[in-house]
């Protein structure tokens, strides 16, 4: 079972890498074959591969995008829930979406917490200037 | 496809059953057939059954409940995500908890949208005087 502390540091690690446009550090926060819908009602992204072209589109979309935790997470068992902010910078103007996130963790091979599951509750159309 | 705007309802509903200790209107908003876990790592309740049970058993615990949703409710699909807090009081003194809460839709036989599933992430840990 991962470790609460351990799974609540990767959100804040999973904030700073998207914050830092750290591809290399985000992707090493998924398990090799995680799930990821973001937003909910987008097609499934499946493994590493496919999780890295979101980032790779998200990346593209914005001049930049900051994540944005919440004092909100609710630990219990291997998943947590998690509200917070999406604040992408686009044409020089930010903006900001709040969103509600799922996840599920499971053990990495040296035993630290790695995402398994990820469903962000975000409304493209609820965007606006910060 | 359950309509957004009947979804939002719905958790307006909800909260104002629970607060008012109205168990039957609470009831109606289940599909016959609904899931309920409540707080995420307790046993599956399934059916409206096992879901009265659990009405019984939160109400009997403490002298109100009052559920209070926050402006955050993302809806995408059949599923709604939303923020809250849940208000117990016992012996004369008013507790607060967070919740983000998970639900998922059906259409019941008249087409309002019914509960189907539901995941309430809150931490009974957490709990503090309001």
């Amino acid at each position: 079972m991962p470790d609460a502390d351990q799974m609540s540091a990767v959100i804040d690690a999973y904030a700073a890498c998207f914050s830092a446009a750290d591809k290399d550090g985000w992707l090493a926060l998924w398990a090799d074959d995680a799930t990821m819908e973001d937003p909910i009602g987008t097609p499934l992204k499946k493994g590493r591969g496919e999780i890295g072209e979101f980032w790779d589109q998200s990346q593209g979309m914005a001049d930049s995008i900051k994540i944005i935790p919440g004092d909100l997470r609710v630990i219990a068992g291997d998943e947590v829930a998690w509200s917070g902010e999406i604040r992408p910078t686009m044409g020089g103007t930010e903006f900001v979406m709040q969103v509600i996130e799922l996840w599920r963790f499971t053990d990495g091979p040296d035993g630290a917490p790695l995402i398994a599951e990820m469903r962000a509750f975000w409304d493209p159309a609820a965007m606006r200037p910060a």
